[in-house]
């Protein structure tokens, strides 16, 4: 049990670690990605804060938007009247410029000053645009936001469940394809509805058990998470069928582990725990030089992705993320020890102890590869949600062991 | 002048290492390559062989079939039936399956069966589908060949100069773009149908001036050649208008310099060798490791493109193509010199002397990353075509140096 304890007394370091590396994070943020000229916020930022490229990323724009919201809102040190404006004027450009008024799709990047340059046929820049929406209204219980939100959804639940040409011309798939993403981040999304009003939550029943259902199909195998699966729940055939996302899976674990502890799911939450979080994780690390591998074979066969093998920022936010809510939520040693696994990973390649936020891409051999912050996936979220949400959980655990 | 002779006395070796190696690698996609069952060609392909994915990608279905053409037509010891007969199965499968009968335009990747999968709003899988169809002409002299290459290149022109409409809804770009790869594969296309027909050359004379002027717009900052750059021939704000393609812009270099010697340009000569090939081969290349880059940025900000450091086959192909054929015109030492140090580079990491052609994917140590021989974008063509020009320079240098 000497391990155990040795764990448990790390809870603190832990603590005063990741809080101080919140501040650290939001202080470059808050420095460095503000356009005071157009509005919006820069993401391409060296490892200084230096701009490289000036063009704005929607999913990015939303996300910051929603992270200075939710600081704001649940952390009192950040309940600072420039965190609210600068959420208010990101609102207002992403409100502006991120939607295409006449068909409510919106845009993946802009030029600086708002143009749209690229589109896409999915739902995930709009879906950022009702998590941003969602949240702004939380905080200020302005309706423009609210109804903005609610549009968006509806939209969306459209878009997937009924017809989904609006998003754009495709081919229809020789097999109809179930992808984890779309039921996972509607799952996000209901969550994010319903605590926006938890009156919400009833209305989204049907979606969030559709959802499930879709999300579950992914478990194949007997316990492996694929990422793509066709409609009807079966494997697919090739390299698109055997794709796994470790990062993606374990995401989509403490999701359902969230579900599964609201709605008192039993066996929901041992399928998080075990097969999404903990068989995921297993599978996507990368015992010769640590860290979580991006994408693998399930087989080991040939990854198609060239970036397969590098390790990115996001994946260890998510397994720090799911490792100590999987250990809240069980007091099961095990998780905590995964826990420590990835942050000590995390703290030891990712983290810029003196500019502030992560590196967000390294080689395999744990070098940084991309000497940046931020660029056109990588902006003002993963990381200061996962130490939010980090920092709070330790916060509880630490006060349960005081009680104790 | 030792070096000189030195490197003088190793063509004979540089010969036969490269003329072993092509047919390696010819064994390699007869036996492993074809599918007998529906037709058209399996390109992902493990370091043995195996059949990992069954995909049919158009681009690749064309380029083996080109290249069959080309080695049955050029190359006396591939003068066999098998492979005329494999051509000709090859494109029965393309003339059926990869062009949409209606539009003309091509698919991006199809079902093993030939059912399309994506399509791509670009002139590449049509491109590769004139040169297949003219080089089966060239070989077979059956008219319909000549006949789909010639419409599929008017159908390219008109998207391409008139309308690009037909290649699908794009938003339009807030500033018109050019990219080299357009006017690259269309001075490559016109190549290709001059050689499928002499007479066809003048007829092309004013496209192949106007592809000329937009490629050489790509020539920025007194010498360097940049990726994309404003249809006004104006660098770019951002990643975008500093991005560098080394492999690419090498690539162009060698079509450059077969025109200027064949129309007897020698300002484009000199534009085609220093720029192109020699100020991109050294920008490109890693001094650390050895190896072309994949990507870089001009002024070294960091690269939006995660595989930005690898070594990929291609780019090394042809930076041997072009070196070879720098110093086939000019006799100067400096090529052959910098021709020896991509050959020792790619014969210790890309080729695989027991199973047959090279690896693809190697990281920017040089370590295989992707431990197979073709995938979505490799299949028969850059090694074969690489070898097979090398061949035939390496004969031509050995004869005169035999004559002196």
């Amino acid at each position: 049990m000497a391990e155990e304890e040795d764990l448990a007394e790390r809870l603190t370091t832990f603590y005063t670690t990741i809080s101080d590396d919140l501040d650290r994070c939001m202080a470059f943020w808050l420095k460095h990605s503000h356009d005071d000229v157009n509005g919006g916020f820069f993401t391409c930022l060296e490892a200084d804060g230096r701009v490289y490229d000036e063009r704005k990323f929607c999913w990015l724009q939303c996300r910051q938007v929603w992270t200075y919201a939710r600081l704001y809102q649940e952390m009192p040190r950040f309940q600072l009247p420039h965190i609210l404006e600068a959420a208010r004027k990101g609102a207002d450009f992403v409100m502006k410029y991120v939607k295409e008024p006449n068909t409510s799709k919106c845009f993946l990047s802009l030029t600086r000053e708002g143009q749209p340059i690229k589109s896409q046929r999915t739902i995930f820049s709009e879906s950022f645009y009702v998590m941003a929406m969602a949240e702004m209204y939380r905080v200020t219980k302005d309706d423009v936001y609210k109804k903005e939100a609610m549009a968006m959804m509806k939209q969306i639940v459209q878009w997937v469940k009924v017809d989904g040409s609006g998003l754009g011309p495709r081919l229809p798939p020789p097999v109809p394809t179930s992808s984890l993403a779309v039921p996972m981040i509607l799952l996000m999304l209901i969550d994010e509805l319903t605590i926006m009003d938890p009156q919400h939550s009833a209305g989204y029943n049907d979606l969030a058990e559709w959802c499930l259902q879709d999300v579950l199909k992914h478990v194949q195998r007997g316990g492996v998470v694929l990422e793509n699966v066709s409609e009807d729940g079966e494997e697919l055939p090739g390299s698109v069928g055997r794709l796994m996302n470790p990062g993606h899976a374990i995401e989509t674990g403490w999701v359902l582990l969230e579900q599964a502890v609201n709605k008192n799911k039993p066996e929901l939450k041992q399928v998080a725990l075990e097969t999404f979080i903990m068989e995921s994780f297993n599978r996507g690390w990368d015992d010769d030089y640590g860290g979580l591998f991006y994408f693998i074979d399930a087989d080991d066969r040939p990854p198609v992705q060239l970036e397969w093998d590098m390790k990115l920022w996001w994946p260890h936010c998510e397994s720090m993320v799911a490792f100590l809510m999987a250990y809240k939520h069980t007091g099961e040693h095990k998780y905590l020890k995964q826990f420590a696994k990835v942050f000590d990973y995390s703290y030891s390649h990712f983290v810029d102890f003196k500019q502030g936020e992560w590196f967000g891409y390294l080689s395999r051999e744990g070098n940084v590869k991309i000497n940046a912050k931020g660029g056109e996936w990588k902006g003002c979220f993963h990381v200061p949600r996962t130490l939010m949400l980090c920092e709070q959980m330790l916060k509880e655990l630490l006060q349960k062991q005081g009680q104790t």
